[in-house]
Formats: structure tokens, C-alpha cells, sequence
């Protein structure tokens, strides 16, 4: 049995999606931009599928932004407001917790001249409304905002900070701009901009059974954006460069897909919740280390006093696949930036691993993942007591 | 019948690099990020990709940066150049034929205060190596002259603009960086970029049969390159965002196919000599735009008092696909900038068509698409004559 638990760091294309996107390889190959019916299919299967992602959060087709993913969505979200609005003030907020693609896009702007916040977050791993509340002065043009971590799954209260800001605009910062790194929760949770009062929100076709290299921006009308890339006028002269189709059709379908299919994420927590109160009974020591709201198929789970690393590598042996931190992050060698801001030891966030479920996950996969635990982490929690003792012994050198 | 001669602007995807995805979709869709056995996979193939895509052009592997596509590769040549060199000096050296991606990065530098002298060419649509040497300053950075031209084909004289640039490093230039963009000419030529004496040189995957979506920048080793996205470690450092594991893998396969099919361009070239000369023989007042080294699928015709979209909508109610100057154009009104600067009048550009052929364009489809063409134009040509009358009679109203 192939357990796949790293439904966060990226998901198997969905079938349904997958043929959505085969006619567009080869024989409707034709670019958006053509005059000639090649063309004019595909510009049509573009559209098709800009309906599609705009439904998915209640936006309108011409405030979606189709590019190469979430990186490039959340690029051109901070990078492309800051350039717009950097006349406006150079005050920018945003959390310790956030994808290293807003991290470092924040960072690059403050080697530019521009001030960031980076706002902390408690235990659980959420930021609160009035630490955003404080953080805005004059000059903020931006705050920027994860809807849901992608280790722990925290739900951040987007919809409160989107009221804050609109307090903030009627005392008179008109020219605040919000952006939520939706990457995670699309798909797991119902989203609605108007409803979270977000101007930009970024998207992933991969996190969700669409294919990687495509995501999008959604974009309210009204709000300026600087581009990253020059060139062509593609994309309302927003993002250059040939439409991917086929990665935009697959973006697309997989959008309608989530849409139709939500409510399941009931069934997915469900797994959840069952995998994390059998981990309780069955193992000691585990710390779930859940906020109050969060998505529903992520798991973050300290596994005191063992190394994270050797357990995944144990799980992956038997074919049980799950992450330290997130896949993004594991070329640096740093330890979670997102469980250090949370507060954990370094010892406590090396201990940690993410399980992460999709649609697809079963009961069965859950139980031989927690057989496999079982086995596993009583016999490494030995190891590292043993290590321990022999740690506290002098070494023979010193005797 | 339905004739696709409009390869230039997009090609159908090699059924043999669509068989070399279609695994990274689903079964094996790990991020090349993960340490898992999914993950390791992804990245297996990716590095496999990479020694394909190297090996089309004579490059180390870890001289390839995997990107969106050729407009993502030319604006990192670019603007990742002049801003990692830009103390060195704020000059860049381009021509006025080149794709937009590279016209509008330089534009863009140009706000942010660098100098560019943009090199006119000659009616075949040929930059000079001697402008080349007479535009080079003491504070050049950076010089940037595709390979071949898009709408003609013409093949520009890299490896003498090359030595060029040689010795003027070696009179004290050292920081003159050297991009060409290869994105029409790879797989219709074969490139050797030790050869062309390039630092850097951007490739599409979409133009040589494979997905849309994904692209590369060669850069040789010890070229410094600013980063346009921010975020994870991804490409060593030089772009961050998840892989796209199944672009990539469709473009390392599709390299491997155009380099080794690399001969069958004589038969291309064969097609496309017969179709030009056939045209000549049955047309009356066609131009074939040729430069004297030039791509062998690319056919560019001026049919002398005719409007060239007319052309293309009669032809493509005929089901036969081309286009009036480049795809990534067409959202603009302007006519051809390519044709323009080569010294066209207005009416010469607007009575223009590009024929772009692929290995797989057959006999059968020239000679089909010669039949149309000598059925449409003659008729095209009168109206165009009876305009003429009538447009120096007096109008009614005037009467």
C-alpha cells in the first residue's frame, strides 16, 4: 500500500481534470493569442476556465489573473502593489508565519526602502485582529495575510482584519490594499472575497488536483498592480507571456471540482479527527498542535523526545509519505519558521511532522499509517532516551 | 484538411513528450521539493530534464534554470542582469526586432534610469555586427540580439556579434554580458552556445513540441542573475515556486526529440523552398522576405495590394492556419514592429503573412494551402483594385 499524507505540499492531478486538459497538448494546441480558429478555441478554453476559478470564490471573471503559481501569485500580489501604491507610503504588515514566497518578497521590498511588520502569532499559530489593528500607521499600503497555514492548517481571521482595514480606510488610508496566500485553503473551505474582504487573493492549481505550473491572482477591479514580467498584452496587460493552457484549463476544472465536491472536506476531517484521537490513545506523548479553526486535512503533531526526520524516513520506508515542515522550505536547513513563531523549542519543532489529507485518502491508508506509528515511534522514543543516558555518561576519552 | 502553419506562434505537443508526462500528473505527482520516495522521484526527473535540455545545447546541467517560459527567461536575462551588474553600469545594447518580452524588459530598465540603444536592421531584417561594435560604451552591460527573428526567420550573426564582445572584454569590458533569445531557433538549428560565445539564451518549451508553460534560461556558469521572484531555494536559488515536474519532464523530452531530429530540418526547409517557389510561379506580385541565412520553417510574404487579415480569415474559413506578424503581438493594433523597422511602408506590413512549418507539415497540406492561396488572393488583389477606383472617384456626398 502507497500512503500519500502530503497533500499539502502537492496533490495527484485530478482524472476528471487530467482529460479536461489532454485535447489541448496536441490537437487544440493553438495559442490564445492567435487570430485563426486554432486560436480562438483555446482563447475560448481560457475563458472557460477564468469563469471556473472566479465562481470558485465569488469573484468576477476579469478580476482573475492566470500565471505560473503561487509563488508568482504572491509576487506579483506585494511586489506589484508596493511598486503601484510605493508613492502612497512604504509601511507594509504581514506575519512570521507566511509562505517563504511572502516572506521574501517582503524581504526583498524592505532592501528597497520599504518598512515591514511581521506580525507574531500565539501558540495555536494565529495572528490576533488587534495586533493588526496596532501595527497600521499612515504609510501602510499593504497587509498581507495567510487564510490558513500550510503546517498547522491555522485558520487566520481574515474576515475580522478585513473589517479593521475598512475602518482604517474610512479614517482616511484609502490607498490600503489586502492580500491573503490562499494557496492552502482553496478547496478545503468555502471562499468568498466579498465576504473576507480581501482586494488579492493567490491560488495554486496543484494544491488543489490541478496541475503544477499554473495558478492565478485574483485581483479586485479598481486595484493597481506593478508587473513582474514585460512584455506581451496578455492577460488585460497584467502577466505576459503565452497562455498555459492546458495549465489553465486544468486550474480550471480542478476549481470547478473543488467547488462541487467541499462539503466532502466533512468526511476529510472526519479521517482527521479519528487519525489524531487514535494517535492519543495509541502513542505517548504526542502533542496535536491544532488551532481553534483549521483546515480540515492538515495534522501537526510533536512526537516528544523523537527526531521528525527519522520517523518520516521509518514511514517512508513502508511507503507512508509526510513532511517536516513544508516541501518549500526543505532546501533551507533551517528548523519551521512557522513552529518557532508559535513559540516551540527547537527540540519540539524537530520532533514535529505535517500529515496532510485530500479527497482521495481512506480510512484503511489512516489505519496503516497509524499502525505503522505504532510500531515506529515507541522504539525511536527508546533511541533517544538511550542517547540520552549515554549522553549524560563521560565519554571514554574523558574517563 | 486542416493545415497548421502557425508553428512559430505555438506547436502541438510531441506524442512521444505527452507519453513522458503523463505519469507526473497523477501516480507519480510528488513536489521535487519532498524528501519522500514521491518527492525524490519528481526530482529524479526534473534532473533528467535538465541533462536533456543541456545537451541540445552544449550546456552543463546546472547551467539550466527551469522556468515559466520565454517570456519569464528573456525578462530574467534582463532585467536578473541589469540589476545584478548595474553598478558596473547602466547601458544595454538590444535591436529593434527583437521579441516584446525583450523590448519591454529594456523599456522597463529604462525607467529605472538605464540607458538602451535599440540597433535598427538592414531589409532583410539583419542587425549589423559592426552597430554592435560602434554601440558598445565603456558602461555596457549588457547586449541582447536574438538568434532568429520570429516573423521572418532571419538569423542573426551571434557567433561574430560574439567575438565582438570578446574583445571588447578583453580591452576592458569585463562585466558585458552577452543574451540571445533562442526561443524560435533551437530545434530548427542546431545551437552550441560554447560556440555562439553566449552568456545566456532563453528556450520555450512550447515552440519545439512541448507543453505550454514551461520554459529555460541557460546561464553560463559564474553569470550573477537578480532574482525577479522571491521565495523558496528552488533552481539553485535562482527561481523559486514548486516545480513544474510535468512541463519540465515534456520539455527535457521534447529536447532530446529536437535534437535528435535535427536533420530532417533539410526536409523542412525542402517544403518550405517549394512552397515559396510555387508561390512566385502562380502569384502575381509576391514577396518572399528572405534574409540570406534564415530558419527553414519560417516563410514570411508580402502579397502586394492586399489587406494580409483578409488573407488570413479567407484562409482560415479554409481551415489553414497562419498568421499576420507574431502571436504575442496580436493584441495590439500596431503592425509588425519587425517589418517596420526592416524599412516597410504601412501598406507593405499590413499585406503581409508568416508561414511557419513543423516537422510534421506534409506535401499534401503545402500544395493545399497553394491552391487556396492562388484561389483567394487574385480576388483579393481585385477588390483592392476596385478600392483603389473607387476611392478616386469623388464621394456621393461631394457630388
Amino acid at each position: 500500500m502507497k500512503v500519500y499524507l502530503d497533500n499539502a505540499a502537492t496533490t495527484a492531478v485530478d482524472g476528471e481534470a487530467l482529460r479536461a486538459m489532454l485535447p489541448y497538448f496536441s490537437e487544440e494546441m493553438g495559442n490564445a493569442q492567435s487570430v485563426h480558429s486554432f486560436g480562438r478555441r483555446a482563447k475560448a478554453a481560457v475563458e472557460h476556465a477564468r469563469r471556473q476559478v472566479a465562481s470558485l470564490i465569488n469573484a468576477d471573471p476579469t478580476e482573475i489573473i492566470f500565471l505560473s503559481g503561487g509563488t508568482e501569485s504572491d509576487n506579483l500580489a506585494i511586489r506589484g502593489v508596493a511598486r503601484a501604491y510605493g508613492a502612497s507610503g512604504r509601511h507594509i504588515i504581514t506575519t512570521r508565519i507566511e509562505h517563504p514566497a511572502v516572506l521574501a518578497a517582503c524581504q526583498s521590498l524592505e532592501q528597497e526602502g520599504f518598512r515591514v511588520t511581521y506580525l507574531p502569532v500565539d501558540r495555536s499559530g494565529v495572528v490576533s485582529v488587534e495586533s493588526v489593528r496596532d501595527a497600521i500607521a499612515s504609510d501602510t499600503i499593504l497587509i498581507s495575510v495567510m487564510h490558513a497555514n500550510n503546517e498547522t492548517g491555522a485558520i487566520q481571521p481574515i474576515e475580522e482584519i478585513g473589517r479593521v482595514i475598512d475602518e482604517a480606510r474610512a479614517a482616511g488610508s484609502a490607498h490600503l490594499r489586502f492580500h491573503t496566500d490562499a494557496v492552502q485553503s482553496v478547496g478545503k473551505t468555502a471562499i468568498d472575497v466579498a465576504r473576507l474582504g480581501v482586494d488579492l487573493l493567490s491560488i495554486s492549481a496543484h494544491k488543489i488536483h490541478g496541475p503544477k505550473g499554473a495558478g492565478a491572482l485574483y485581483a479586485r477591479k479598481g486595484v493597481r498592480l506593478a508587473k513582474l514580467l514585460h512584455g506581451g498584452h496578455h492577460e488585460r496587460d497584467r502577466r505576459p507571456g503565452t497562455e498555459n493552457v492546458t495549465g489553465i484549463v486544468g486550474l480550471g476544472k480542478a476549481a470547478e471540482i473543488a467547488r462541487a465536491r467541499i462539503d466532502e472536506m466533512d468526511r476529510v476531517r472526519g479521517l482527521r479527527d479519528y487519525f489524531e484521537s487514535e494517535l492519543r490513545a495509541r502513542i505517548n506523548d504526542v502533542n496535536i498542535n491544532a488551532s481553534v479553526a483549521r483546515l480540515p486535512n492538515i495534522s501537526n503533531i510533536t512526537f516528544c523526545g523523537i527526531d521528525g526526520e527519522a520517523l518520516l524516513i521509518a514511514l517512508d520506508l513502508r511507503d507512508i509519505a509526510v513532511s517536516t515542515g513544508s516541501a518549500c522550505s526543505s532546501g533551507s536547513l533551517e528548523p519551521s519558521h512557522v513552529l518557532t513563531a508559535m513559540g516551540f523549542r527547537r527540540d519540539e519543532v524537530l520532533a514535529s511532522l505535517r500529515f496532510s489529507l485530500s479527497l482521495a485518502t481512506t480510512r484503511e491508508e489512516i489505519d496503516y499509517t497509524l499502525r505503522a506509528i505504532e510500531e515506529i515511534v515507541p522504539h525511536l522514543q527508546r533511541l533517544s532516551e538511550e542517547d540520552d543516558e549515554e549522553a549524560a555518561l563521560p565519554l571514554e576519552s574523558e574517563i
